[in-house]
């Protein structure tokens, strides 16, 4: 069943007619390849070509006008130049026209008036019930309705790919085909200005033609609705692999000139792909090999993976890069030790990884026993195997054919006991190693390119629940001083030190004598009251917290100030927790090691708000310096329980309150009884 | 001039004569391989072919024995069983062979018994002054002598591979024949038994046929000698590139069941490459195209990238990988930035990354321009092209011509300004990308290998003076209690708190009196002090410090103590700063971020010992958290002169006293003022 919200996209994936307006025999424009294209359709569906000047393009004849034609167009794909896309529109939709692809460029990608141009366009298309890709895009294909809508030829296949780039479209396709591998469906988003990417990933989830949906994105519109696109999608059975860009400033520069685009920060990125099962790479190349290590096993990930080598070069260099990878090449159980011991024989090594001696005597068919080997114990959970495999058939017939079966049985190992058997060769184009791709065993032609795809594949990891954003708090929040502050943060449930509001010496030496020395001192109504001089620690007794009041009232022009029990920083470690908006992501949790050292450690992490308890673990653990929490020589292991409470506090604080723009709590102080805020800042959005 | 202790090896890369013991005509066996190969070379040497059996092999009259021949034979390669290497040895000897390749495996990977019979192999070569390579090898050849006698067919080109692993090199010989690239020289080191790395790097920096030096080793022998010859080839011009193991247990595990290796640790092989001036690479493709990139422009390093594309997608992702990979894509100057512009044309954007957009009316020229004018600025390192060109011949012939041209003139540019272009092609196999490659400017087909090659370029960074190793002080350390440790460092010049050794709590208590409280109290003669309760900081007065002296007397069994100025460990930083012995590589001094935290955080770095205050302030500033020892607010800079200073003294200490194999200061407190070592270890060698 379609989920509520998804926008009715069968017009656009499978037209019974379709025009091209601005079909030119002008092999240098848009008009022409899309023509082109369109034409292969021919047979299928009716096609209609427009151009000004009518007479026949592309040996076909052509109209001047859509309207001209007087039949009803399902789809119209618009190459024309700038000036004359919303007329082109307007003929569309008079034309009955229920999906239009603006190829078109010149809108917001070019800037504010380019984009109120596009918005117009987009509020005429939406009025009449239809839907727009792009504008400024290269078009679309379905391989499954034979629809050729796009400026190339692209090879068919299960993977749908859905890209703001049409040349990261084209090479994609190359290193896909170069596999044997195609596409289902591919899109090309462009400007986004009506379909977004989350709009097209919900179709492709429903899409039974497709395994694999592949993104190449600069800007993500509706950050949450593209999680949830995801989550559909890969609660449909069907991954989703990410390329995008934005963790440099020069790539930030590149995509707003090339799309118009805001991008989000890489982290924040990374954890909506984390909300959202989403495996994010880096390159083409390893959307590539991802998507056939996808299309091939499905979501798996290996914690222990066997590597067998036919040489100790190979073996060595294959577990370094996995191990670098984060998969472990560990130490064999005792039984699955003397099993491969069986298989390889007296001439190798086994211990993991495997080293195979291939001599005199040697059967090619010890690879397949192995694999077989490896896969049946239940502590293992993958198998690498690096080398020569592929171009031993050059040794002869009889060794060719035994190649042949024992790729053949190494296939069906992996798909028996449906875990992923990567195979690196030095012969990636040998018959053996052509028969293993053609029966799911993915080939790579560097052995670090298959270790990368562990690597990834392993990061996804196991989705949370998507976090929803809750309805407002009945009371919006207004003020923001920092006694507000921390009582606020009280409120939310988050412990902070005993402290009292005073505005004279003599209360705050009553506060002090209640609350008992060392106490800190805390001039109120200042933005930045440590750098001022508004924040005194470690004041012991009565003279040095009058002297302290006095400084500050005199040299600040402070009247209010907080009196405060002073934690003992060294008695556990400090946090720093916090939410802020993200432009497309929404509220966004960030925790790390904070302090005074925050901003020179950087050991932070984040997640889509709010985040529950167990996320909240999570995110400390992922932390770099994570050990830091845990117990060690003179300290007990610290409250992480409790620092995960009041991080779900936190967050959960900030969504209820959507007129908050940033909430800090730097420093939580957590001991190993527990934590403490011991100061908060919540700035109102403007 | 030949530099003294290199090994004379003329024999070995340009004999008069070959023999091979062992050759073959059955074709599983290396002696065939070989015999094949050696027979190549017939028509320019005299070649042997040996076989117990006598009659022909391979079609060639093969004798019984050496010694049948009568000749005197220059150089001998040993393919027979294990059990008979050593007689085969004695029979080429008595021939009069000065080189010895043995490719017989056996012996030393084997354990313990293998390695006795290798050694006393190696004495008899070398007694009777000759040279022997292997055993347990795949042989060697030379292009520039016509030697051909390893068990395959190698290309030939102007690298110099040298490696421990037969199909590694056959890997390497693959990538690299696919770049039109090949072998000056190929020696397959196997276990090293007499020839090690060394003497070959040493070989090959004075052979004029070779440009490069590729290794692939597992087992460095001695380390330090290793690291003297890889900056004799770097000073004569040659480059050095290193593919080693040892970065995990498997790898570790595998090393020394292939070929006998003690692997050093990861870290410490990386401070032998910065000794050494030696590139380090993770695999076999990476291996081929940092040693293309250096064979077309020598030991460049790229700071500022100027990106260039035909696409958004690609510039920008392209950018991405740049900046990960420690490049920086700088925003450009202005008047950069107007040139650019006036090559780019109207169409594309500049920025950096610089995106052309195609289109009607684009001149391929626009690209070898554009190269042009970023090269030529005086703030630009390298460019890095990444798309479609090379793939845009097939839009017509005269598109095709253009293209062409193009590649001529960006080749033309790379190398009139000698600054580097690394080409991304979606067309790596196109006629212009073809060209590129032929006028040395290196074509990619992932962007991600030519980031990932400037990367490794970047990081080889400047190498300091060779650490020398001086001779032993006059007396050696023989008491190594903690009293004595820290007297032996601050007679080193490292500064200490002020401390006395006292055996009772009346001695203590005047102790303490002049000294000043507080103070810390340790108990002598304890190995592990801190855990057993050995150690009391933060004492404030009299009566607390003969508690904690007495508890120490009775609980503990000493007698001795030390109290000590207590340090404020908030006034700075704690540094770890030791030296250890590597069995390859010697002393290695370590530095990093200490105290108790040393075990969690894990950020330390490493160099070969003795170090200057200037590569130990490098040392400093590579740390991770290297930002905690700046200013930041509240606290000063931290003073990281001393810290060179007494990491210096530490490391001169160390060398000068062979007799110590561990010394450690942990911690050493950095404040703005100085430094103060607050604990001392030293271990003596068994």
């Amino acid at each position: 069943m379609t989920p509520p919200g998804t926008r009715d996209l069968s017009v656009l994936f499978d037209p019974r007619s379709v025009a091209v307006i601005g079909a030119s025999d002008d092999e240098t424009k848009y008009g022409n390849w899309l023509g082109a294209q369109a034409l292969r359709m021919a047979g299928s569906r009716d096609v209609h070509l427009v151009n000004r000047r009518a007479g026949t393009v592309l040996g076909h004849p052509a109209s001047a006008s859509l309207g001209e034609t007087g039949d009803t167009v399902d789809l119209v794909a618009i190459a024309v130049p700038a000036h004359g896309f919303e007329a082109s529109v307007e003929d569309a939709l008079a034309a009955g026209a229920r999906a239009i692809v603006g190829v078109t460029a010149g809108f917001a990608e070019l800037g504010a008036e380019g984009r109120a141009v596009q918005e117009r366009v987009v509020a005429r298309v939406r009025e009449a019930g239809a839907v727009l890709v792009g504008p400024n895009c290269l078009g679309l294909t379905d391989s499954s309705t034979g629809l050729t809508l796009s400026s190339n030829t692209m090879p068919e296949g299960r993977i749908a790919l859905l890209s703001q780039s049409g040349n990261m479209a084209l090479e994609l396709s190359r290193v896909l085909a170069a596999r044997g591998q195609g596409f289902s469906r591919f899109v090309s988003l462009g400007n986004q200005a009506d379909l977004g990417v989350a709009d097209l990933i919900r179709s492709c989830a429903q899409h039974d033609g497709t395994d694999v949906i592949a993104l190449y994105c600069e800007d993500f519109g509706d950050g949450r609705e593209f999680v949830a696109a995801t989550r559909e999608a890969v609660a449909a059975g069907k991954p989703v692999i990410l390329l995008t860009v934005g963790s440099s400033e020069a790539s930030i520069r590149g995509a707003k000139s090339h799309t118009g685009s805001l991008t989000s920060a890489t982290a924040v990125v990374d954890a909506a792909c984390r909300a959202g099962g989403v495996y994010r790479v880096t390159s083409p190349r390893s959307l590539a090999d991802v998507a056939s290590v996808l299309a091939a096993y499905g979501p798996v990930a290996v914690g222990n993976l066997v590597v067998v080598a036919d040489g100790g070069g190979h073996a060595s260099v294959a577990s370094d890069l996995a191990e670098s990878a984060g998969v472990r090449v560990p130490e064999l159980a005792p039984e699955l030790h003397d099993e491969l011991r069986t298989a390889v024989g007296t001439g190798g090594h086994v211990q993991n990884p495997v080293d195979v001696v291939v001599g005199p005597g040697f059967e090619i068919g010890s690879f397949a026993s192995i694999v077989d080997t490896a896969l049946r114990h239940p502590d293992i959970d993958g198998v690498l195997l690096s080398g020569y495999f592929g171009g031993y058939e050059h040794y002869g017939a009889g060794m060719a054919r035994s190649e042949e079966e024992t790729a053949l049985a190494i296939a069906g190992s992996a798909h028996r006991y449906r875990k992923p058997v990567l195979v690196h060769s030095m012969y990636p184009d040998g018959s053996a190693t052509g028969t293993l791709s053609d029966n799911g065993v993915p080939v790579f032609a560097a052995v670090e390119d298959a270790t990368n795809c562990l690597g990834v594949l392993n990061r996804a990891g196991a989705r949370r629940p998507l976090p929803t954003l809750p309805g407002p708090a009945d009371r919006p929040i207004r003020d923001t001083g920092y006694w507000t502050s921390r009582q606020i943060i009280r409120d939310a449930g988050i412990p902070a030190p005993d402290a009292r509001l005073v505005d004279c010496a003599e209360d705050a030496v009553a506060a002090a004598g209640a609350i008992g020395f060392p106490v800190a001192l805390k001039a109120m109504g200042l933005l930045h009251k440590s750098d001022s001089g508004g924040v005194s620690l470690g004041i012991s007794d009565e003279d040095r917290l009058v002297e302290e009041l006095t400084r500050m009232r005199d040299t600040l022009g402070v009247s209010s100030f907080c009196v405060e029990e002073l934690a003992d920083l060294r008695a556990g470690v400090e946090l720093i927790v916090g939410v802020q908006q993200d432009p497309r992501f929404g509220p966004i949790v960030m925790v790390g090691f904070g302090g005074v050292l925050a901003e020179v450690l950087v050991d932070v992490t984040f997640e889509l708000a709010p985040v529950d308890e167990a996320a909240a673990e999570s995110m400390l653990s992922r932390l770099r310096s994570t050990r830091l929490l845990d117990e060690f020589r003179g300290r007990p292991k610290l409250d992480t329980a409790a620092a995960a409470r009041a991080i779900t506090a936190v967050s959960a604080l900030a969504v209820s309150h959507p007129e908050i723009s940033e909430i800090e709590v730097n420093p939580l102080l957590v001991t190993p009884s527990g934590v403490s805020a011991l100061d908060a800042r919540i700035v109102l959005a403007e």
